[in-house]
């Protein structure tokens, strides 16, 4: 079985060091964020993962969900109620929300590494409280005063929990094509009827109601995505008081079988003329559906995060314990049957790209979440609107590279176990199937890439993006001198220029043929993610040295560092090459002859 | 579930056009391997593959091998016995074997688009025969006359099966630690006991007899790995006059739950004083295992080639069925609610890579089987000589480059099919989980990358690299003045210059450093084999231009060129930074400061 131990010194690390998070919780006006408070909740956060919810996860792997054909009832594996009561119980879910709906009312930046340590301990398990956070903003932002009172509450005490029905059996990037239906009834609810696929936490025994996020179309709704109408939907009907009333008439008609993520209940959902509550206002449905998505799509970027780090420190374990053949310049440890095999440079550049990536996407991530926090709370109304902006922009780039990454760590992690990775007992290869999911759901990797390139870039003219090369340029101005720095600045500088040139060049032939965005869009993004996290190695080797972290730390961070610019940034160059060969052998097969 | 149809057009394109295996096979004497027969013998493997083996393969994952604790026993899935049978009845097992031995006689690089079509068509069930020819073939170089005769034809003729006894729980790659031993006793056998894990086929249900070729130690043998010697162990005894005898005192332990291939029989044997022969010299097991282990490496490499073949297929049907969304330059089929996904470039590029990987890397693979046919018999010594160079070189290429496309190509079609690949249902996600073996057994990559660096580089002086670049620079001079293939020529010509250039740079190195050898061999392997299919992508335009093919293959092999040289080979760049890079970066941690 894999282990997992929560990274909280580097993620302090992050949270103080780099992004000095102290400093701007103060100036945000969180008074109760104080060092003390966020160690706390850090601390407690990683007992309860550790101790909980990481042992359930082969578990939960091996039982999965069950469904009852007959009643529609789904029952989660053995241990996952008691484990979702103790993190209701400790008010996990109510970390970020607003203080007058019973949450603590902490920066949002703080629910991050909660949610890492979750989904390293138990991804499949963090499906279920996950979509809460997006149904209560949905109803926080466009929610009636008692659907706030009546539903927004449960979600944030996490008595219940929400999901998000977008996908149906015909139309999932393209909810333009979505045919559910929503009927007006005399009393001004809604008749919903239709089918929703991959709808994760749609049916469940965790709690004693659900309130489903329903998008689906008025009888007047234009065709397409300008059609679309939100609406909430609970499994039992509520009254306006609160009080229960009776079940709605919706069901679960089956749960998927998957690769992976097994404990997570992914439902078809049938909806017969379900009592349903319009939220906002109608045929806006898929812009209030963004405003979840957002936040939705960060935190599987966390998920891909969380599963590298657990997969990494097992790789790592195993490295060190696992005795084979010798160093190629003699035995290190001659008393021993032989060497471990972390002598060896080729597992060390496998457990070394993990460690880049991870530590690298750590900070990529939280400082994107900062953003959300800033972009709320910010001081000016240009402070407000750069993070806004960035946090915009680098919303594709964590969910794309830190899900890929998240499946490229999980595979050398694998790797380095030999055949005994293959093998269920390890638990390394239940991490790999796991991560494999989060490049897909929440927008695929392609879905990521057309964001950044065609609206990001696009259609806002790189607003984030210059906001986040302006960062890059003043920490290079500042370390312009600094000889403990410069291997470092002169690369990373150098990279900023090409990436504001390649922009500039693919956003010039974009204007002229659009196939370009598509074209130039998967590779572009990943040269970016690459750029972005040499900036990040580059800071926090700055900020490692300016801290108080011991001089083994400070070490490992600078060498860590040393092997991202050595080995890793020079994806850059595949990355570059293909956004400039644009999208000429791209499409110039005709459909029939791909196999001609 | 995912379908399968024989490449049989592009099988034949790649031996005939590209290879003109029609030639080779006359110039070495293969009478009986005339166009006719060896397009008879396509026809029918690609029937028996499509009708018989491929619709197992959803049945094998979903029921796995069956182990019972009390007698041993394994059983396979239901219709395995059936198609096994159908499998020798065909003499499927005998195409290559000397005529002597009840085999065909055919040239072995015909076996290679067989064994290529029973992976894609079924992995799993593709690997209980795939041991039997290398069984076959220790015992060929290495065996008595009697054990030819009994056990050799049998294994030839596919009534039994033969199986590679090497790993033991604490020695994989560093066999030099393995203890199962071997005592003489005074009949001229040896008692052999141990324990041996991740066996292929250790036991099944599918022939009357198991050939297990064992390593062992004889009490005399010197420590590490020239204290090795190899034996024949039968499931069942066998007197010299083929008469069965009771059965051996070894037994299925227990099978192995893997992430994939879960009809594939993975044992853990114990041998508890089980009678055995010695093959070959004592204290010589490892090399006769290595004649073994060489052909199956090539087989595995092909493992990687069907599977990714049978996910792009898949990828490509879905592509063109799925309607989502529209083109970025305008609808393409307006008459339909949305265009098909294939008008997308960044499915195509998911497409493309998979046609690119898969086409140049069958070329690749034959490629380096013929050369097994040349080195045994080539007309000249020289000729054998440089065919055994570039067979040896190209080996860890074709393996480690093709596993790894395997599950690139796997991933790739999963992605296309967006969260629908991640359902069972659809069969994409077992393709991933089986593809994600080849780069663990048979040798991982890093060992492939060992192989080719430390002993194929350093050791033999890079002679297979040098027939390899002759063959390049021969071509290259042949096109040189051809305008339809400058396109390709020039950077063909160019990186062909700089494998050699990167070669000597990191050759002298490692003379000083031979940690250089860890460091680059990674790479430094991959960074070949995409010079090595640039090279056969050059080729495959050529070749196709002097056909008798439809304009539309021709210029579908064009485009794919064209796509491979602007997309693909760039990732040399990347490769090259990384090699270049040393192994500094590499060993600068300790052990203790990963996670400092």
């Amino acid at each position: 079985m894999s282990q997992y131990k929560a990274p909280l010194r580097d993620i302090r690390f992050a949270l103080y060091d780099v992004l000095d998070a102290e400093t701007r919780f103060r100036q945000l006006g969180f008074e109760e964020a104080g060092r003390e408070t966020v160690d706390a909740v850090l601390d407690e956060s990683a007992r309860f993962c550790e101790t909980v919810l990481a042992p359930l996860n082969a578990i939960g792997d091996e039982h999965g969900v069950t469904h009852d054909k007959a009643s529609g009832d789904v029952t989660t594996p053995p241990g996952f109620r008691q484990a979702y009561a103790q993190f209701a119980e400790g008010g996990w879910g109510a970390l970020g929300a607003p203080v007058e709906y019973g949450g603590l009312g902490l920066p949002h930046v703080l629910g991050m590494p909660l949610e890492e340590m979750i989904d390293a301990a138990n991804l499949a398990w963090g499906n279920f409280p996950l979509l809460s956070h997006g149904a209560a903003n949905a109803l926080r932002l466009h929610g009636e005063a008692w659907q706030r009172e009546v539903f927004l509450t449960k979600l944030v005490s996490g008595e219940w929990t929400g999901t998000m029905c977008l996908t149906e059996p015909h139309c999932g990037t393209d909810l333009g094509l979505l045919r559910t239906r929503a009927e007006p009834r005399d009393d001004g609810t809604h008749a919903i009827s239709g089918t929703k696929i991959f709808i994760t936490a749609g049916e469940h025994d965790l709690t004693d109601n659900i309130v489903h996020l329903v998008l689906a179309r008025l009888p007047d709704a234009p065709a397409g995505s300008k059609g679309i109408s939100l609406f909430l939907v609970p499994k039992f009907k509520v009254a306006r008081d609160g009080s229960m009333g009776e079940r709605n008439t919706l069901r679960c008609g089956a749960v998927e079988h998957k690769m992976g993520i097994h404990a997570s209940a992914t439902c078809v959902m049938n909806f017969d003329g379900a009592q349903g509550y319009l939220i906002g206002q109608p045929h806006k449905g898929l812009m209030a559906m963004f405003t979840m998505m957002n936040t939705a799509r960060l935190g599987v970027g966390l998920q891909g995060l969380g599963l590298a780090d657990r997969a990494y420190q097992n790789a790592l374990r195993y490295a060190r314990e696992r005795l084979q053949s010798r160093a190629l310049s003699g035995a290190r440890f001659p008393d021993k049957p032989a060497d471990p095999i972390i002598v060896q440079p080729d597992v060390r550049r496998m457990l070394l790209t993990c460690k880049a990536l991870t530590e690298g996407g750590r900070v990529l991530a939280y400082h994107a979440g900062l953003q959300i926090d800033i972009a709320d709370h910010g001081a000016t109304e240009d402070e407000r609107k750069a993070a806004d902006d960035l946090v915009g922009f680098l919303t594709p780039i964590v969910k794309a590279c830190l899900t890929e990454w998240g499946v490229e760590c999980t595979y050398h992690a694998l790797q380095c176990f030999g055949g005994h990775g293959y093998i269920r007992e390890h638990g390394m290869e239940q991490l790999a199937r796991d991560a494999r999911i989060t490049t897909l759901y929440e927008g695929t990797t392609g879905i990521q890439a057309l964001d950044l390139m065609g609206r990001k870039i696009m259609q806002l003219q790189g607003a984030g993006l210059k906001v986040f090369l302006g960062m890059v340029q003043a920490f290079c101005a500042e370390h312009a001198g600094d000889a403990a720095l410069e291997e470092f600045i002169a690369p990373l500088r150098e990279k900023a220029g090409e990436w504001q040139a390649l922009t500039l060049a693919v956003g010039k032939r974009a204007m002229a043929n659009p196939e370009e965005v598509g074209a130039a869009a998967h590779d572009y993004l990943f040269y970016s993610g690459y750029v972005a996290l040499a900036y990040w190695w580059a800071r926090s080797v700055a900020a490692a040295e300016a801290s108080s972290q011991s001089q083994a730390f400070k070490d490992a961070k600078r060498e860590t560092a040393r092997f991202y610019f050595a080995r890793i940034l020079p994806r850059t160059l595949a990355h570059k090459a293909a956004v400039d060969a644009g999208p000429g052998s791209l499409l110039a097969l005709d459909e029939d002859a791909f196999d001609a």
